[in-house]
């Protein structure tokens, strides 16, 4: 049986009544079955599991139910009730009586939960490879790292196993494994959608994110997604900006000055640029990249010893002996170093302001390279550091992006881009997105 | 001579030619002299230096300059061009170029700034003792402290040495002054009058305040300082939200379970609920409290050591012995305990935005209680503490205030409440303000 690969295209067919969900479970449950060397999944439901969720749908009208039958994955560390969040960590493990919010409203939409994906322990990596349950492969590249660090979600997506899968986004979470996996991941402004039941990274900067095959897909999954939450303290009003996605004024990085890139990448980043409907402006990256050097070597790292250290510290065992490393240095900085690195964020959010006076949309490569599981490996720290030169700015900023393909390198590695936009104009980016991708929007 | 007591009644003696600026000039000079035992000022600008002041007045069309000829105290953390800023502590002076934002704007509206005013070192404290340059005088009950920090600010203003002054506050230290000398303070939205040019004692909490003798001219001189700074990170665009003052819904505590305030002062508190033109509603003081206990059991003093913890480190001798062991405590904390702290004031401000769903206006006492000289010096930091309970977490909760007169107590003593709404409302509450007080608004 062939699942639609469209949100779009799976609701016509269940419409037209040509399709059932239950026909659609059946066949991921077996497409899962045959790529379990991937190592998408840490917990799945199985037929039993899942046929309340698929019953259900019988007493609910399709008209008002925008993701009515639409199978999705959950990285795991947001929570789906009555299975455990594992946060990619075993030890860590508990079994939640309630659905984080974002969850509780896709199932409320109609939307089918099909298990929990394997992720970078505590949501701590770019690289996809840092979790007992197995570095995550790559849907189209197998050698390379899937990305991270919501590497199974990006995966099941890619090899078809859910319509859509929602990631974490702190420092890229969200964005480098789309890049990784020729996927649409989608990070809306901070506290646009709820945090609520999801294991906090930085709990000030974190959001939940959303992987897909195309925009408009994305932008569905949005619409229900995205809600004031007034259980969650870092949940926001955002009330929705906008330019006109038809004229959109690009900024960019010069491609023959970024720092340290694949040769591929830059090749293809300044080709993806031409192609754009308007010749982008050339702005300056240092406020940019110095913002994103604030996050892994700076003091957020505190966030993380905060989310997690006093487990780690009683269970120093049960950590992935790399995530032990980063966070444990989150107990080093001092309340006066955070207070001066926020003063610093905050005159470099002042000059990005000025910035974006001139420009509504940042394009960007979503990473400067991809690496090899081997060479991740044999460096975990710099490797991780250097995928988020594009990426760790993003959250600090109080932007909103979205990552999409962009076409392969010669060396026939995929590429993608970022654009990325300040808070609030998360439909007029998915508006931009879709009109460059073209395709349905 | 006699100088107009409001900024409206010396306008009109200056547009119908009856006073000249000169002469009130040297009627406040001369009043300065007489009243320098009362240790308002740390540097007064004498003849000569005021004179290119009020020459240039000459060339200034009063039609377009709210502030034509206004004469005004400036607290000394913040900048008066050529004219040395301490911060209350002689060894850390330094003469800046430029005035601070707030100042270039009052005086480009014609007011005349008449030198720089005494205040607790680094503006740490509530009290107005904590200064080597003398404990500033109470202006209507010489035995007991005149608050603080912004001290000298309010006693010029009540001794009549100024039309207005500006002080700082982040912790209330524009409010306590005002209440234990009789006076307006309205401290405005963070971010909506610009800090740049004042010395930081918390920067990301730290406003510019204003001293009057009636709401009018509180309103007067906001509609002039308040503007976006792009230059100053913190600065904020604040839209002005707004209620309708006459039918403002008030919340306060009950009286009877205030937390150890004065008997006189809880009488005092509930006659003024009791005239309120509507009952206001009883609401739960705990977050607020809560909030409150934050700022000085917390990690913000971490921000008072980033701002002077290396001078106080490299000169340990120059700072006031109180102040030295407050601000060393700001090294203590870790980012972990500073990022636990805003957690948990994310949460309080989300209870906080509950209450403000059914209520426009919180009505409490300034001060707990009003102390003598002799009892701060003989529990500097316990009495500092306590004069917080009702200001310390305005800020943290980000309200607009205003401090205004409300009696005395049958011991004589003077009895303020503070007005606080959330951000944004600032002349929505200078408006209930001026209708509580009657006289003009």
């Amino acid at each position: 049986m062939t699942v639609p690969a469209t949100l779009a295209e799976l609701r016509a067919a269940y419409l037209s009544g040509r399709l059932h969900p239950s026909d659609v479970v059946a066949e991921l449950l077996a497409r899962a079955s045959r790529t379990e060397d991937h190592a998408v999944w840490i917990h799945r439901l199985g037929e039993s599991r899942l046929a309340p969720y698929v019953d259900r749908l019988a007493g609910l009208e399709i008209e008002g139910a925008p993701l009515w039958g639409a199978p999705f994955a959950i990285k795991d560390n947001i929570d789906l009730a009555g299975v455990p969040t594992t946060a990619g960590c075993p030890g860590f493990a508990y079994t939640p009586e309630r659905s984080a919010t974002v969850v509780e409203r896709l199932i409320g939409a109609g939307a089918i939960p099909l298990g929990k994906t394997n992720m970078d322990q505590f949501a701590t990596g770019l690289v996809g490879t840092r979790s007992p349950y197995g570095a995550v492969r790559n849907a189209v590249c197998a050698n390379y790292i899937a990305g991270g660090s919501s590497s199974g979600s990006a995966v099941a997506v890619k090899l078809g196993l859910a319509s859509f899968a929602l990631g974490t986004d702190t420092a890229g979470s969200g964005r480098i494994p789309a890049a990784f996996n020729d996927l649409v991941g989608f990070k809306p402004t901070r506290g646009a959608w709820s945090t609520r039941g999801v294991v906090p990274a930085c709990r000030t900067l974190d959001c939940v994110s959303v992987f897909t095959r195309c925009v408009a897909d994305a932008r569905a999954v949005a619409k229900v997604a995205g809600a004031f939450d007034a259980k969650e303290p870092f949940s926001r009003h955002v009330p929705q900006k906008d330019f006109d996605p038809a004229n959109a004024r690009f900024g960019c990085f010069d491609p023959a000055t970024l720092p340290d890139v694949d040769e591929g990448f830059r090749h293809r980043y300044a080709d993806f640029l031409a192609a754009l409907p308007v010749r982008p402006q050339h702005i300056e990256a240092t406020p940019f990249l110095a913002a994103g050097e604030l996050l892994y070597d700076g003091p957020w790292l505190a966030e993380r010893y905060a989310a997690v250290g006093a487990f780690l510290e009683a269970n120093p065992e049960a950590v992935h002996p790399v995530t032990r490393t980063v966070v444990a240095r989150g107990k080093e900085p001092s309340a006066v170093d955070l207070f001066r690195a926020q003063y610093r964020l905050a005159a470099l959010r002042r000059k990005v302001e000025e910035i974006f006076a001139d420009i509504d949309v940042l394009v960007l490569p979503t990473a400067p390279k991809v690496y090899s599981r081997q060479e991740v490996e044999r460096d975990p720290l710099g490797t991780n550091t250097k995928l988020g030169t594009f990426t760790n700015f993003v959250n600090l900023l109080d932007f909103c992006a979205i990552a999409i393909p962009a076409g392969s390198t010669r060396a026939g590695l995929p590429f993608g881009v970022t654009l990325a936009s300040p808070a609030g104009f998360d439909f007029a980016l998915l508006n931009t997105a879709g009109r460059l991708l073209g395709g349905p929007v």
